[in-house]
């Protein structure tokens, strides 16, 4: 599981150095880091893309919302600077670069600091991939900072290009809603794609049960296990924005944030059933494989049984012996045939009669 | 299950949207939506079915309480058109159409919005169903949303006709309790439904266990989970209507929520019990396999274990060794025979001294 | 299970009734209700057996405290007779007369509604049945109702009639007391019975564990669940009763209920232990089943594997191919005995050396 | 397990006894009861042992501190003088002599009463045994009692003899804590002796599973539910006694109850690491079973399925027709034997390239 | 375990002792005990090993941060000297001495104790080691007592050394904060040593899982039972620290608190990821164990459901009956092969149709 290996890395770097010290700890990246500017009000809109950091600190004292996007947390530089300008506290920057976080809140007074991961599901690998979401919300901008380009949150710009929609009305702690709002609908995608592998492998249970299938289950429950890692704390997280007495937070857009927390609760309902099912299919699974043992050892008991005394008979009239008086009847061998039969019958109605077959 | 197919739409048509919009998630419908309304007081009593949304806004304002009750919550225009005049915040609306919501009540200040879920349970597919129910309570009115005709609600309806008991003499926070007491009530008949399933079990479990009891088990077992899940967070929203300081809900009505909370809390206590006795019977189940392994191999240790010596003698007297001296014995082949049948009831005696049968 | 049958015909019956209807839910019983009253304070004592309900009504108005018991609940009008007249919620009577209630405290102001369950053992059918007991707890009188004669109060009517201890000089909220108190210390024998069984299990099972010991363990364990449902809520029960801010309970009762919500809890806590036990003598079973099925495929194995390559050296030597030198050798047969033990031997102390027997 | 037993008794006598009845519940005893007294303050100190109970009367009201232990509660009657004399509540009383009690903390006012359990391991038995250790803390005098004689207050009463240390200066608060803590200190003993069963259990599963591990693994899972029983309710009467605002309990104590509190916490979390570790040696077990039938069926099928196909070819040429072409070779012998010796490897091959041996 | 063994020292040594009196309790140790003294603030800085205990009074009373750092518990004597100049209560003399305490918070006025547990994690023997970590923390000193020299301080010694970051600005709580934080960073290597051999056991399973296999799980489960015991009471320490109104804790530290905060509730849900992993991981263990004997048992009954009959065939005809007609025909000998190969094709066919092959 890939969490367990960017821990590795941080140890490596991190045992020992003073807090608030940045270091990267995350996959090695070398791609240039992107950053990308949207200021709005009502009226006004602007978008574009930065060369460099220095170039967004004049949105800070704009009276518009300014959400100032930072695809690659590696560079401690610039998170440093955007740091200093934006005054966020040393152990904040540090948060940032270190992407191994749980989600959480935390409120600085002038910003709040949220955590949250966002989930890719690698269908071939059959793995949940993580990214750390880090939202910097101050009065009238956002900072969001994300692990690598390419994110979830194309449909949330595009409600605020076209200006439909509360979006633009609404300040920053809006905006930080939405995007929140796009990580756990994200969730729910992801959900439905295990969902449907726990599907086709209940099916699977049920007609054909095989190897692979107890090898799915497994990696199913752990990947469960890790989605819940990442989900359950972001549900206190959206519980502590509704019930914070920030200035930062509007009176309006807690009836949001109590929908966003209803989502996460179904989300997590979701994974908690499914870790269930997936329980009880693994329970299924090894009754299946004992049922079937059950049937292997039954053939074998049945052929064996009626065989072995019929081969001890042959064999007895097999011996050498001068004088079996047997051997020289003129019918000996039918009347053997026939015992044979008789016992091979009788044989085969005690096991008809325990159900055997 | 149904549940996570109807997800699967969800996901694939809402990821992306801004909140509030308006989107039916749930199993497709064509049928046209039917909206009917009852409205009463101690006296007067009106019951008709419109055929045209606007037909109920008048009963807003009258001083009798007014019982919308809409079957179908795919059509966006009704539930907006409801929305705008009864002042539905569209978070509320989304939910209304989304039909896979958690129950969950939510105090909006001049409405309260309860959802619920109504479930039915499926003998031959012998999976529970569910429909959401969602409840809005105002000063005057209710207004109830199903996703499609044909309810628990022809008694209550009955009671109201009939003007007998409280039913005609309380408001509106009543008549939400009858409501939610109805589906309550239809909980216990699924309860039944599925305990007699689970009684029907237990005695096939006893008398003759076979793969098909192992595989209902395993339904019985994911259709109480899926149940908990309804019926759960049910608990809290009563316990939520009981406590709430809302202006909607009268002192009376209490001690009625009070023993519908008792009743919710009992189906709770019986889905425990069940999955409990479900465990405990997966766990019979299991032994009784092992078990039944265990006589299958006895069969055929005994058996083998008698007859596999008693051939290997004959197969000795059975070489072709020119010089073996008992084949010339005058009562060699009885002597063996004899010896056979001593070492077999030696061998049954090992066995039966060990209990095996 | 009795609960669940009982349950059915409350289905049947309940669905859709208005709440307060009053319909018995429960066993079908014909017998005739019986009354009695006792009536005392310090001085006086009286007890009789009335005939019908109107008989008890002037005790209401009296400064003693009276008790009045009715065995049965089937007929509605002496229920509602006694609401009516003792001032009962139409909620609590239908509460009455449905025998399936959890343990439960209603405080309804001018009385204390308490709801416990009575329970019996039936040894041979190895099934704890249940009896409902509503107790009405009013200024100076108890209505007690149970479901059938015969119940565990005897003694305590004995303290009553004999007028020694505390419970002449007390008053009301002290019978309730009392009679809980009964109840619970029946629970005790009934641990104390299944408790028997349970040590009789244990030592079955190390002696010698049958397919009979499971399907006891899985009664047991499916007994305790029950025995658990009835004795959970009846600690909040006594825990409510005893933070009461009720006028009717009085202060030096508390002292009272204290020592028996210590009794509950002792309950509680053998029926968690008990089923510890059972659960780890399930475990012990399973594993003793396992262990035996080795026993027996080590004699197979055993056997097999000495005898299965003796046969076959016996049938090379029983081929009828002209030129087998061996077989004109003078002490050839002698020879191949010999190998036949040496072979056989080296077979035993290979298994005697991997100590399989 | 003796908890059983002895609660049979309580039944037998108890149930339907007015409460406060004094009645013993216990192993029946015969022994007469020794009272000793120790009085002493930080200059006085006096121990002697009383004939009668009411030669420790006149220490009630000395300034000293008065430390009365009775070793034997099976005498109503020196329960009810004592009880009389020093205002013991009648339940309290009661709760003395029934040795069946939970460990609790009861506030009564005038005096504190205590209840905990003292262990003690029979080794031979692997069986904890359980006495009741009753304290009444009062202003200025302590009274303990116990079921037999000889308990683990030794060093004790050592310190108070030696007036060494904070005891002798303290008053009976810190007495009860020294009392309590020797309890305390105690478990750790029998932890100790049960950890290393626990090792040996665990090194000899490693070398060489019996079927005696697992019935010892069974008995001691059985002894940590036992004594989880017996300390769970000790950490709340510990936490109990540092909060309490009992005007008997002093500032300068809590340190000292704090200290004994981890101390409960810590056997506490002891008991269930070595709970979580024997349910982990259980499925080791189980599963070093599941390995150990492997081995043997791999045995038998090896032997088995190279030697079947062998005999059936012996066997072909054993039949006695008289055309069998082969038989007449010269050297048809040599090449069945050497068809065999080929048949026979490559099975071995396919069962070593399996990595069966 | 260790724990168990020190454990062992402690009941021999201390049971019966006054509380407060100063036992060393683990393994017994003879090196002196190594002091070391670092004295500094903004602008000076000194570092020193000192000889006598005595030498660190004079820095007491220093306006500068003292750091004393005690390698070696084992001397009483040393312990004393510091309490009684430091003024530590007994107890918490005591505390430091005997090294199996959980880690705890005491709020002691003057000074807060802190304990913690540092761990190590012994590669060889696959066992995680613990050392306790006791903290003093004083208005303007921290006295920290380790059991043996070599530690995870270095780090935090160097910074202080350079005088880089915030350390030598901070107060002694800082100094606490930075100690804990490389306790816990520590945490984070073993996490990662363990994670990679519960990844390489994983990968193990999938490939070829062995005996040794199930061995490792079940210790890698008893270390992470190890290690959640030493970590989860560290989390309330933590937590306690921020919480605390204490004099000596300055509000700047608690967001650095709040920061180990979220590290230590990291490394719980790491272990509990774990722990869950590793019940997956026994689970598919077990089955794959059950897959392979089925595998063993389906090679066993071809093999022998094939040849019994057909032995049983050639034993018909090895018969030495005088009048067996087939055995005269001219073709009886082939006619019998082709009658064998076609039975062998039909059993060949009935187990490919079964999928068994």
């Amino acid at each position: 599981m890939k969490p367990l290996k960017s821990r590795r890395e941080r140890v490596a770097q991190k045992e020992g150095l003073s807090p608030g010290t940045l270091v990267h700890v995350g996959e090695r990246k070398t791609e240039t880091v992107r950053i990308t500017v949207v200021d709005y009000d009502e009226n006004n809109f602007l978008e574009k893309e930065v060369a460099a950091v220095e170039d967004c600190f004049p949105f800070r004292d704009t009276a518009t919302v300014t959400w100032i996007n930072i695809d690659g947390v590696h560079d401690p530089l610039i998170v440093e600077k955007l740091g200093t300008h934006f005054g966020l506290h040393p152990l904040i920057q540090e948060d940032i670069m270190n992407t191994t976080q749980r989600p959480k809140l935390e409120d600085m007074g002038e910003t709040l600091y949220i955590v949250a991961r966002m989930l890719e599901f690698d269908e071939t690998a059959v793995e949940v991939g993580t990214d750390q979401l880090s939202l910097i919300v101050g009065r009238n901008f956002i900072i969001s900072f994300q692990e690598r380009p390419g994110d979830e949150f194309g449909p949330v710009r595009e409600r605020i290009r076209r200006g439909k929609g509360r979006i633009r009305k609404a300040g920053p702690d809006y905006l930080a809603y939405a995007l929140l709002d796009a990580v756990v609908d994200h969730y729910f995608v992801i959900l439905e794609r295990l969902g449907e592998r726990v599907e086709l492998l209940e099916d699977e249970l049920v007609s054909d049960p095989k190897k692979e299938t107890l090898h799915e289950i497994h990696i199913l429950k752990r990947e469960m296990i890790f989605l819940r890692k990442s989900v359950w704390p972001l549900r206190e997280v959206v519980a502590g924005l509704e019930r914070s007495d920030s200035e930062l937070m509007q009176e309006s857009t807690n009836v949001f944030l109590r929908d966003l927390y209803d989502h996460t609760i179904q989300v997590i309902d979701n994974v908690e059933t499914f870790r269930d099912m997936l329980s009880g299919m693994l329970e299924t699974y090894l009754s299946s494989i004992s049922n079937r043992m059950n049937e292997v050892m039954k053939v074998l008991t049945i052929i064996s049984t009626i065989f072995i005394p019929l081969t001890f008979i042959a064999g007895i009239y097999g011996m050498n012996f001068e004088n079996i008086p047997e051997v020289h009847w003129r019918l000996g061998y039918f009347a053997v045939l026939g015992l044979m039969i008789v016992i091979g019958l009788i044989m085969a109605a005690f096991f008809k009669r325990k159900k055997w077959f």
